[in-house]
């Protein structure tokens, strides 16, 4: 289906940041996409591929004052016979519209937005990074601009998409890191918006993180907002446990957000008749799997790390050693099999890997 | 304290809305005052009121995409002696700092705030509304601008304050709203940042109140997220029910807001003899008053709205009727005292109203 993206190229192209020194987020391609949501026009309007710019927005936009916000997050890979794709970029429109109906916020036209990503990437492409461990970052985000300051749901919206090449998320490789069960903080709760990609569940993460890392941990455990018993994600990530052969992660509750890396790991772990369960898991199952031996691997998932493996939990001053601290042998076997079918690199029987151009 | 605040003066003044079109939070006056915080250089930095003007933001800014970002909102009065006041400005500045904690955001000199706000208000003092029920609508916010994807707080913001000359909340006056009892979704969790005043506490708010709104409920009534039971706030105000002569109100239990008219409200009681207590309501104790006939009188609080006569709550299809469906006596003093107070028509005993320029 044909949409009237329009496209206006810079005329000033940005020097490109090396490999080694591209971190997570700070490079910027040269163009973005943009497109404007005015209930007065009709919805959804004006699609177009710009040069990368700044925003104007007047001060009383909504955004600035009360959150209405979504967003996505996936990455490009450039393949080794020069190819581009995508993991699973579907799954990314589907959930960014859950978000929206839960912030109550006008739908996108998925079949739009895919064909607005394939535009702007075609048009970056040269940016897309194809080193080890190194992907194209691809961000959605659709957020209020109607400046009113009445509690409501906005009737302006802008929705972008920015790319930034990004290299391996962690920069000492996939080495285990050390986690703090948090006791104090809570992300979320049944009824409220950690099922949804909204910018305030981030921001409300923020003081558990920093005092975590002010204590020497990598990232937070977090437990349920109700019992404050029950694992709820790890930092922004899902979270899988190994106990006595099988692979455990928290259902989804309406607290927990719906990865598409939590998804990928479960299919993954079935195609390979590895036994997986959605279920409730309380901390103290896992001291106590810890305490009898059958604790034997743990992993955060997510687009930004892919898998996170975890070496260590501290909760109440008690640790806990996960697999000698080691990444776990599983744990590996998903990292590299995942990482493989999003570059390309690995037969992916799935049907995941989307070609963009083709 | 003198602080070097900058003042550039619009070279074109809008034209004032009519005292009966107002609204709330429609119109802005010509000045803002605004100020940047960077890490790298120093912290806060060059203070000044500008010209209404729109805001420039990278699309990478993190208020976009992980919500980092504070609010206030007080109001100025002209009195019938042509002064100008503001109500217990002092606390919304402290109320903001604890929020900025929350939020990993850095702290905003209190002084400076104030001296900001008096030097806005008084190039824009043309603004102020001198019809019954109106006012002048101040709005201080915070927010992360820092353009990096990362997930960590912002090393950069902008605080800026806008003004609103607005009417009475309620374009009604202040009769009774009809309340719809939330069972499905939840406002905040202790542990969360339902305590602090942050956009995404709003954003997450919006769902129910719109499905309210679309049976005809002007507001939710808001139940907590663990044992879905006790009663939280209503809408984004603080309550109060009057239940056989005594007053009671929500303690603050890390989900509510400490709300300043909250406050008030419980001074004015003390100050008048009346029975007040915080602790904890339940939604079946207030039905059960309701049937022994001791539910006397109920009303939100907040800076809005000041004081929202309650009339009727329905809870799982149960409807409870209040005082008759009319505004209770003692709602109705607190209503022409507080406001008398806010105006400059009623005498203060507690010192809360600032004259500025004095």
């Amino acid at each position: 289906m044909a949409h009237l993206i329009t496209v206006e190229l810079t005329k000033e192209k940005k020097s490109k940041p090396a490999a080694d020194k591209l971190g997570f987020g700070k490079y910027y391609t040269d163009h973005m996409f943009i497109m404007n949501y005015e209930e007065a026009k009709g919805g959804w309007h004006s699609p177009r591929v710009v040069p990368y710019q700044p925003i104007s927005l007047d001060p009383a936009a909504k955004i600035l004052h009360y959150g209405q916000s979504v967003f996505e997050g996936m990455k490009a890979y450039r393949t080794l016979d020069g190819q581009i794709q995508l993991f699973r970029p579907q799954k990314n429109w589907e959930r960014l519209n859950k978000s929206h109906a839960r912030l109550c916020m006008p739908p996108v036209d998925e079949d739009l937005a895919m064909e607005a990503l394939e535009r702007l990437i075609l048009v970056d492409q040269d940016w897309i990074p194809e080193e080890q461990g190194t992907s194209l970052y691809v961000r959605p985000f659709v957020f209020a601009t109607e400046p009113l300051l009445g509690v409501a749901s906005s009737k302006e919206y802008l929705f972008i998409i920015i790319l930034s090449p990004v290299g391996a998320y962690y920069a000492e490789g996939i080495n285990p890191v050390t986690i703090h069960v948090e006791s104090e903080f809570v992300r979320a709760v049944a009824g409220g918006v950690g099922n949804a990609k909204t910018a305030g569940n981030y921001a409300a993460a923020m003081k558990a993180q920093e005092l975590a890392a002010g204590k020497g941990f990598t990232q937070v455990l977090w437990l349920d907002g109700v019992h404050r018993k029950y694992i709820e994600e790890v930092g922004s990530m899902n979270v899988f446990f190994m106990i006595d052969g099988k692979v455990v992660t928290p259902a989804l509750n309406g607290s927990i957000l719906e990865g598409i890396t939590r998804d990928s790991v479960m299919q993954l772990l079935r195609h390979w008749n590895v036994p997986v369960e959605e279920r409730t898991i309380s901390i103290d199952e896992l001291y106590e799997a810890n305490r009898n031996g059958t604790l034997q691997e743990a992993f955060g998932t997510g687009t930004a790390a892919v898998i996170s493996p975890i070496g260590e939990l501290n909760w109440n001053n008690e640790k806990l050693v996960i697999g000698g601290g080691r990444t776990g042998q599983l744990t590996s076997r998903i990292y590299d099999t995942l990482t493989g079918i999003q570059n390309g690199n690995v037969e992916d029987p799935f049907g995941w890997a989307v070609k963009l151009g083709g």
